[in-house]
């Protein structure tokens, strides 16, 4: 039956990736509009091309290094020869869905801009498929990845499932590192080049946004794909490989080394990937431009897409694993519904039709400050909604999976919750994806002079995209925590493949376990100190430039002259290149040295307490930064006296704070978490064989 | 031999009185000055007044709620009769403190301005002799309710061990609470006050600080007096009875309820309090107006009592414990040191004599938003020292105490270290205390027209006033932690005592110890964020008051008219009131809530988690805040164009965001840490006789 189990996760895999290139192809037919068009859209397309070679160029050292001290460690028996070549895959998958994503992306926007000169259902269809071509690639190699080397380990080198673990888990360790430069290289390229283009441009010069006379609009725009797009997809690939392999590593302890139940998150994957497919077909809009409907029409892409797989799941759960087991469905079915809440609260805490972003929009009355004070408080106190949803969860799945008699099924059933919860990632990352693709046409038909109502059918589709980006993120956050839980349950159970006699209690109150979770919970703040601090120099430089263009370029205000544009996106690529290198050597380089000096019970401290801090400043930096722009939307669209006010000024310095924390620090230290447990697990033979304590 | 320890410590405590008194009488010999300067002390004296007993009637409405409920516990066992007493003891004794520290204060301001026309050191004494009689009167205090409990339970009532431990940590949580209410009524007071009257006065009219044109003034200097005088006043009463109780009563299971182990803290106390005195005689400066040598004056006499009670400890561990346990005298040096070192770092990060706050002050050059961020960025980045000497501090204190062969004995050296790193509270507590005199001295000489050389003098001494207030900062957050740890040690300890057989493994890899740490790491943020709205609610109301009367009242800004300054202290008064309460309540109900459905594993996780991310929260909103400031000074002394200019308005913002940062949210998180412990304890029998899980 294991034979059949991976196969239907490969054909799964297969279909995923074929739709995706169905859609990719339908996407090319539609007219790239006029010369102008096609001509932005060009050098959007060579700028974020540029960035990614030389991303890649950088990440490629750092994978050779990575891959040469892994054979070093295979060599002396600390690990298999698989895992320096299931590292490398992960990578080359992770950046290889980046780079697909933004390939589309890129090709889509003009598109887009030109459907909606058409319509706007016609504009959201072209958006949407480039979304979806995004969200399958991404789901497409997670499983294909995952399924051929599980199916290699298995049954053609006949590993037993504790080595399979191993090596899977370090691919998921070369996802996360990828994934990790890939978020914080491109979120501050993004932002650098935002901030720059909106300081400068919008409040210094007075032009209006995405306009031809900014020497930043091209890399705003690149920013967006290289960041929102490339980043994003290499960010959730990692999540959902991180997921199914976390879930099948506990289903080896759960179930004492049985396949089957192994192969449960991957089959979960791939009917998930079918589900979103049938999803897809349903996601259509009229002509009439209202938040609501087309809010609606997404929406009823991905209920149906959920709801397919809450009715799938049991037959699969008992089949495969039993009827004794039907708890584990509960906690799939509490995972699923637990994403879906955690991004309500998001939407929540978020959108301007709620009151807490309505209210941080009437703080600006008092100016920056209030508004600043507002923000912070507003995402510190969204904190408490997930946590108490996530608790919830995690006590339903563990308790009702069985975890009172055996813990394991217990850790077991948190671990499939996060494969629940991401198992419609094709569908919500369509959606998720769609709103950069959105947000480039509307520049584009800003910079080529199309008709206004063109960029008012672009900007209804880029504002909904606001939406779904913080759904999105509602379900990053939570499946980020659940699954470095069940990265830690993980590494725990890997402790005990190495030394059976080892001493596995970690209690808090063993000074050691408290170092280890005071340093733990220290990262995620100096992580995000450090990625808020590179946007910060990397947008004065930009800012000093495009001051430079206006002053030094004659004509350029007056629309006579073009400004140097390539200048804007070279000063952002090698800001964000030179600056996405420490903190990923630093999530790398922490737990092996904590590992060596506390030992592996500080390991797990440390685990624990970026975890949860972690989560914590993740929803704090998000929400806070989703809040401060939508407010500042609010107060555009007419309210506390509307744009260019006093009012106005203040919510765009809040705005901005907030760009750096909802785009660069708050998705990058979700791969943080992971990758911190991944790289333990990789190395703990080492601590397990060489530590102080 | 016990009954000499306590009897010694009775006397420390009656010595710390005397000197309080003799030195408060000192200062009332000083002249008030002019008419205008008697005028005004006054109604800043009125003012304070009014606010605190407003204040206590308020909290006397909760005592009596709480009383009644210990009563009813006592009354079915589930406590002894000395709790409801103790409670009310420690909560009357940390309201004296902050009391009659504010009384000294309200007296001192204008002395201190009148002394400072004679010459700084003249001011200097005036203002340090103020600071001295609130810090001997909350160690006076503390060790005064301490020691006399301790002989009533065990020499008149005969009570064992543990029944004296849990009474005294019942009177620490009465001091917990009152310290909690008056920290964050009294932080919502001062800050409210402050905003109001710069964003109104400072940035919208135009006048200079303390101004007396300005209606909000006079409340600006009233909050001084109830936020940083009172509110600390009782915080370090609080702090510094806490980290003593908590050490007693770990002594006891270290010592299988040997009362001398429990005495060894006191005697430590009344030691620290003697070295104090001492080093008071050292603090003199010249008339130099001079940073340098101003703090060179402060800190020769904090230096001083430390290296006595370096040298004195050794014997007396010696002599009280026995030879083979000289190693809780290193963990007392390692607190004491601990203690130094945070406060180095806590002025590394934000005074404006080192980089981080100097380039800080840089980032004001592109505006608001980016010095925001780069404040953001400086106080998360700043958790890392900090956490690395307590993780040192606690793993030195543990494992050379015989942490490795009885976790009790470590724990105690945990506890003993936090004991050392507050024995010169006396003294360090003068020298934060000192601040806020010299700030109202400030104000007075403005508001009474006194020659400008005086004011030159406030400010030096105010200035200097920062410095002492962040290390005494570091003090209060590195306490706190430890202090946090140890009654964290001493909840399971009281679990064990009530139920011998009570499973007593807390595995951070346990589900429902896990969710306990998730839900205690994310009430710093909820508290934070509840405290920051709280204050700008209150500075709105006063934004608008001061608005009011600019506009109604003629002749105002010619000074023709007086303000009215009595409502807007009244505004304060009414807002911060009305606030201070939900905070308080959060921080008792949540533990029993937590406790009775997850129970006491679930309580041991919400512990370790709200430590955890209380201090760092805690040292990210205090650092974050003290920069701002000073960044904002560096600005005002002349760099990037100084006073008025954009950079200048930009660091105003950044200054204003850091306000509630660093004097409401940031403290009360201390103070919330230790309270969530206490209350777990006493509420520890109900957890385990009734809770769900």
């Amino acid at each position: 039956m294991e034979q059949y189990l991976v196969l239907f996760t490969f054909i799964g895999s297969l279909i995923a990736l074929i739709f995706a290139g169905l859609t990719a192809k339908k996407v090319m037919k539609f007219s790239e509009g006029t010369e102008r068009m096609k001509h932005i859209s060009e050098s959007i397309r060579q700028g974020a091309n540029a960035y990614l070679k030389r991303q890649y160029s950088i990440v490629a050292i750092f994978f050779g290094g990575m891959f040469v001290l892994l054979c070093l460690m295979a060599a002396f028996n600390l690990l298999t020869w698989f895992v320096p070549f299931a590292f490398i895959t992960g990578g080359l998958f992770s950046a290889l869905s980046g780079f697909i994503g933004m390939k589309i992306a890129t090709y889509a926007n003009s598109r887009t801009a030109n459907a909606c000169r058409e319509g706007l259902n016609k504009g959201l269809r072209v958006a949407f498929s480039a979304g979806s071509v995004m969200g399958f690639t991404v789901v497409g190699l997670g499983l294909f990845d995952i399924s051929v080397w599980f199916f290699l380990l298995k049954f053609v080198f006949n590993l037993d499932a504790n080595s399979i673990t191993s090596a899977m888990l370090t691919f998921g360790m070369g996802a996360s590192s990828m994934a990790l430069f890939a978020r914080v290289g491109g979120g501050i390229f993004t932002k650098a080049a935002d901030v720059g283009a909106d300081l400068v441009g919008k409040v210094e010069a007075g032009i209006p946004e995405d306009d031809p006379r900014n020497p930043a609009v091209i890399a705003d725009n690149v920013g967006d794909n290289v960041g929102d797009v490339a980043g994003m997809g290499a960010d959730l690939y990692e999540s959902y490989v991180s997921s199914v392999i976390s879930a099948s590593a506990l289903g080896v302890s759960a179930f004492g080394g049985d396949i089957k139940a192994m192969a449960v998150p991957m089959l979960l994957a791939a009917i998930g990937i079918l589900m979103s497919i049938i999803g897809t077909f349903f996601v259509r809009t009229g002509e009439n431009i209202s938040q609501k409907l087309l809010l609606k029409a997404l929406s009823r892409g991905t209920n149906i897409s959920a709801i397919g797989i809450a009715i799938v799941a049991l037959p699969v759960v008992i089949l495969v694993l039993g009827k004794e087991n039907w708890g584990l469905y509960v906690a799939i079915l509490s995972g699923l519904v637990a994403g879906v809440l955690i991004g309500k609260s998001t939407e929540y805490y978020t959108s301007d039709t709620y009151r807490p972003t309505q209210k941080l929009a009437a703080t600006s009355e008092t100016g920056s400050a209030t508004i600043i004070i507002g923000g912070l408080g507003l995402g510190m106190k969204s904190t408490a909604m997930p946590i108490g949803i996530v608790a919830v969860s995690v006590l339903i799945s563990y308790f009702v999976s069985g975890g009172t008699n055996s813990a394991a099924l217990g850790l077991y059933g948190i671990a499939l919750s996060a494969v629940g919860m991401l198992s419609t990632l094709g569908i919500t990352l369509a959606t998720d994806a769609y709103g950069p693709v959105a947000d480039n046409a509307g520049g584009i038909a800003e910079m080529s002079g199309l008709e206004p109502k063109v960029r008012e059918r672009t900007d209804a589709l880029d504002s909904l995209g606001n939406t779904t980006a913080a759904t999105g993120k509602g379900f990053a956050i939570g499946s980020a925590a659940l699954t470095a839980l069940a990265l830690v349950a993980s590494y725990v159970d890997k402790i005990k493949s190495i030394n059976p006699d080892a001493d596995l209690s970690f209690d808090v109150v063993n000074p050691v376990v408290l170092i280890g979770l005071f340093i733990g919970a220290c990262l995620p703040f100096v992580f995000a100190a450090f990625t808020m601090d590179s946007v910060g120099k990397a947008a004065q430089s930009v800012v000093k430039e495009v001051r430079r263009q206006f002053k030094e370029i004659k004509g350029l205000m007056e629309g006579e002259a073009e400004p140097d544009y390539a200048s804007c996106v070279d000063l952002c690529t090698k800001a964000s290149l030179r600056e996405m290198v420490l903190p990923t050597v630093i999530a790398i380089v922490v737990p092996i040295v904590v590992g060596m000096v506390l030992g592996y019970k500080g390991v797990v401290g440390m685990l624990a307490g970026a975890t949860v801090s972690g989560f914590l400043m993740a929803i704090f930096m998000s929400n806070s930064g989703g809040a401060w722009d939508n407010a500042k939307k609010y107060i555009e669209s007419g309210v506390h006296d509307g744009k260019g006010s006093p009012q106005h000024k203040s919510a765009v310095v809040g705005d901005t704070v907030g760009d750096p924390f909802k785009d660069t620090s708050g998705p990058a230290i979700n791969i943080l978490i992971k990758l911190l447990s991944m790289v333990s697990i990789v190395f703990a033979a080492l601590v397990v064989n060489y530590s102080l304590l």
